[in-house]
């Protein structure tokens, strides 16, 4: 069975030599955060992770869900005890407003716990992860007495939230959605239609589901500026706010997946469902893109969590299987054979994971860390900087993460060999459940667009501008530094190749919107891979100065020995994604439609 | 539920137009071989395939092999029937020698018919295709009388046959193996050991398994030199050789696989069973390797066939999908929305399978051509020659073409959303059954090692010097032409880059043999796109032609656009991979065993 074993050093490292988190206590939310909490978060959300969640993964990726003829679902066994451990330990409130029972730290300190959960078990941390979405969304939209009727119970994981977006014929393009909402005389709506991919959507876990679901009131306008936003529950509450009669809502069937099997996908009915509208008529999607900027990241964080669990079983199955001998001569003489991990195919599978996962775990929480300058500062400029780096990033860390997360589970896998492909080994189900992080909360193309088609024009540029200023100070600072030269050299010519794609995509995107979206994915992970060059200088500063402060911790050696095989081996992209950038649309497009 | 349209023009134009595979009809076995024979085995294969395979494939997925207490192992529903009408329709004896019953084509008409097979049903088509294996083994390394006894009914399809090579302990380093042979008194041996991933090792279909078994003698050498290859029938024959008495070898459990469900993976356990040795004591390894070269083109057919069919299935969905709008304006505009094949991403995503799905296509059948022609050519030259480019490109065959083929799958299935994920689509399925063809019969990095370890030297290099004249040539006969100048031009910088590659492992790997295990898949794919650089210049040549002799066949141009893609957005690469092979082992290898 795999195993897992919360990365909490590097983690650490992020957090406060990197990050310094407790830059946040500044704010007066978080007056209370010192390093002494952070590491007991770690430490606890570690155990909880190790113990309860990880065992757990491969029996929900064997049992799945099972939805009864009543429409009742049941998880996988464990899942409830789980559950129910979680909420009890408090993880479900810990970013979360105080003003509604949540314990007010950072959201940056949920993205390492969310990290933990999401690697020791991806399918059980959707049912708070999913839920956390709707909060976020009842926290932007919902009136003060939506809060107060909602909020506390699903921040303290009583009752579970869910998002209803796609339904069979739409899903990318929400302007086509279909479902109805009819005004009743009290106010609320009825709500008609169907609705699918719903993550836990139905479940055994909570005494009620609080449903947030997209639809159309009468003679809303077509397209996107027609779509409301509902708060839909599983019971409606009776007059003490505790669930009563059963809502028009059902889970008509459960999906069968690729991966995620201890999540239940629902198939969601809803036939003249009670529903409260969120906010303004016809502005729904505005309430669900805030929350979903968030899910965005959360998704990259799977992505992560996917990538760091197969890397960590690939690293004890290469050290322990013994098969064929060192090109350099036996590394086990005494042995039959070598461990695998003299190979230095193995190594460069297992080194290109290492380098993803650390960058990779370095973006996220940056990323996050904006999200708490720009909700908490009162600093204009730094909420504008904060706001402009975290919208820059955020189809980076969902797109590039996951695309490269993909690629790091399936390369784990063939570490096993024959093995990865069979079940029982669990290198398969890190492949399948990681899949769908390319696809959900908008597919990587998508982000993509997204990155190239909005967040680089907006403000004519200012983002990037912003990013750009920000390496520039950092190499100005670090330039001298002879020991990191090679990090800073690199950094800047991937910056400078970055630019001229940057520029390339201006001009052209303009005569032909196509040479924009033909060369979008490139664009993606060319300003994942800079980005991934200016962290990992970053942490190269770091752990030099550790080591010449005189740290004997082989941690910071390690660190720059992966940071200098990104470097090396990874970085050099850069120019394959440029060469395709400046392609343009014509070799994408020439083909007609027909002729596929 | 997924569909399947063999390409038949697209196997004609390379049997024919490219690759002339009348040619062979100067060898006396292929006299018989002319277009129209060609022809109607494409149009045959095309609808046993499509009608008859197609459907069982998810069938297969969904319901999976089943093994009963005694042992004895189901085939999914439709199966049976569908193996009987393979054999009734004679697919299982199209190339294999007449004397045993055969009809003689050349191999290469095996692969159109494999390629058909896979992309419909890739579990299915792994039964004969297993039995293949063992049928090449008897035929080299047999006596007359196994071949006898054997191979006609092996042949005709009315016995299967597999390969049990690998132990718990080992697969890749088969000189672990433990599994004895004891010779008796008539000759005859006792085998004792377990073998696990054993394809087709159990199941319904036919009266016979023939089981291939490697084994050591007692007292044989450790290691590989210490290994002979055995015929275990699971019903030892009587006086007429029919299937009589059991033998002691069963199938003591079925895998649960990431893929390929439809194939009973087993775990065969031999309690003394019977066996009979073939070839010679303590050489059954040469005999493997000859099978295996055979196998590793099989595989990277599957991989093929994967791609062809997810692409397939993709075009249609991109095709009525409606979501969004082009970037350049509505393209339905009575529509509610565009098909998603006008957004550049997604065109992407086709066009990069399409042109590797035709590259592929013509080296796999170009791979195939040389066998035939090193097996029944009578010119020494040829020989030598079509052996040196066949063991050039086996290892790129199977490593090059399953690592794309995966890519290819998963961007197949990215474009179906949402839609990717859930079973019934069977998207899914394409990911998962192709997943197998990067690990079995070698893994990639054996491949990539086996090209850089031995295939590049071998022979002072002449392989590749061979592969580089033709090259040349071509390029000599066609740089000429202005309207291909694009190919050719490419084609020559990537040779050049090539070379460069080549140099630089053949100093570098002398003084550290770890600084070609760690450029050993980066040159694998370099080459693999070196070749793809030629075969698309050779097709675009082809159609170039046939547009100026006045064809309006559509086929042409879209060839031409779709090698025009190849080179502006896929050979970049080869800069990529350079880059990565020139960093050497240093990187890869620098952080110890102990600190990952």
């Amino acid at each position: 069975m795999p195993s897992y074993k919360a990365p909490i050093r590097d983690m650490k490292f992020i957090l406060h030599e990197m990050l310094n988190i407790s830059d946040l206590a500044k704010y007066d939310q978080f007056s209370e955060l010192d390093t002494d909490l952070v590491d007991a978060i770690l430490e606890e959300g570690s155990k909880f992770t190790e113990e309860v969640l990880t065992p757990l993964n491969i029996v929900g990726d064997h049992e799945g869900c099972k939805r009864h003829a009543d429409g009742s679902v049941t998880t996988p066994t464990g899942f409830r005890d789980a559950y129910k451990t979680l909420v009890e330990n408090g993880w479900t409130s810990i970013t979360r407003d105080p003003n509604y029972g949540g314990q007010g730290l950072p959201g940056l300190m949920g993205i390492p716990v969310g990290e933990m959960q999401t690697s020791a078990n991806m399918a059980f941390s959707m049912y708070p992860g999913l839920t956390g979405g709707a909060i976020k969304a009842i926290s932007v939209g919902g009136s003060d007495d939506q809060k107060q009727t909602f909020l506390p119970k699903m921040i303290s994981g009583e009752w579970c939230g869910t998002m209803n977006l796609t339904e069979p014929h739409c899903g990318t393009d929400l302007g086509l959605l279909k479902t109805k909402a009819v005004k009743q005389s009290d106010g609320s709506y009825k709500i008609t239609g169907q609705k699918i991919f719903i993550s836990a959507g139905e479940h055994d876990m909570t005494d009620n589901i609080i449903h947030l679901v997209l639809a159309r009131t009468e003679d809303a306008p077509a397209g996107v500026k027609g779509i409301s936003l509902f708060i839909v529950p599983k019971f409606i509450l009776d007059d003490n706010e505790n669930p009563g009669e059963r809502n028009e809502v059902s889970c008509g069937a459960l999906e069968e997946k690729m991966g995620i099997h201890g999540n239940s996908t629902c198939v969601m009915n809803f036939d003249g469902a009670t529903g409260y509208m969120i906010g303004e008529e016809n502005k729904g999607l505005k309430v669900m893109f805030v929350m979903m900027n968030e899910a965005r990241i959360g998704v990259g964080m799977q992505g992560l969590g996917q990538s760091e669990v197969a890397y960590q079983n690939a690293v004890l199955y290469a050290r322990d299987r013994l098969q064929g001998r060192s090109l350099t001569g036996p590394k086990n003489e005494n042995g039959p054979a070598d461990p695998i991990i003299v190979h230095p195919d193995v190594r460069r599978m297992l080194m290109e994971t290492r380098a993803f996962n650390e960058a990779g775990r370095a973006l996220l929480y940056w990323a996050a860390k904006q999200e708490d300058i720009e909700r908490h500062s009162s600093d204009e400029k730094e909420v504008e900087r904060a706001d402009d780096i975290l919208g820059l990033l955020t189809p980076v860390v969902k797109g590039y993460l996951t695309d490269k997360a993909m690629a790091s589970t399936i390369d784990c896998q063939q570490v096993f060999g024959g093995h990865g492909f069979i079940e029982e080994w669990g290198m398969s189900q890190f492949v399948r459940d990681c899949r769908i992080t390319l696809i959900y909360e908008g597919a990587n193309g998508i982000q993509a667009l997204d990155l190239v088609g909005r967040k680089l024009g907006r403000n004519g540029g200012r983002a990037l501008m912003t990013l750009n200023s920000e390496i520039d100070a950092f190499v100005a600072e670090h330039e001298g530094n002879e020991e990191l030269a090679d990090f800073m050299k690199e950094l800047k010519t991937a910056k400078g190749k970055l630019t001229e794609g940057t520029m390339w995509l201006m001009q052209n995107g303009m005569t032909n919107p196509d040479n924009a979206g033909a060369g979008s994915v490139d664009y993606m992970h060319m300003l994942g891979l800079t980005v991934f060059a200016y962290l990992w200088a970053r942490m190269a500063v770091v752990s030099q100065k550790a080591i010449n402060d005189g740290s004997n911790e082989d941690f910071y050696t390690n660190k720059l020995i992966t940071g200098r095989y990104f470097i090396a081996r990874m970085l050099p992209m850069v120019d394959a994604h440029l060469a395709k950038i400046k392609t343009g649309a014509a070799p994408v497009m020439a083909l007609s439609a027909e002729a596929f």
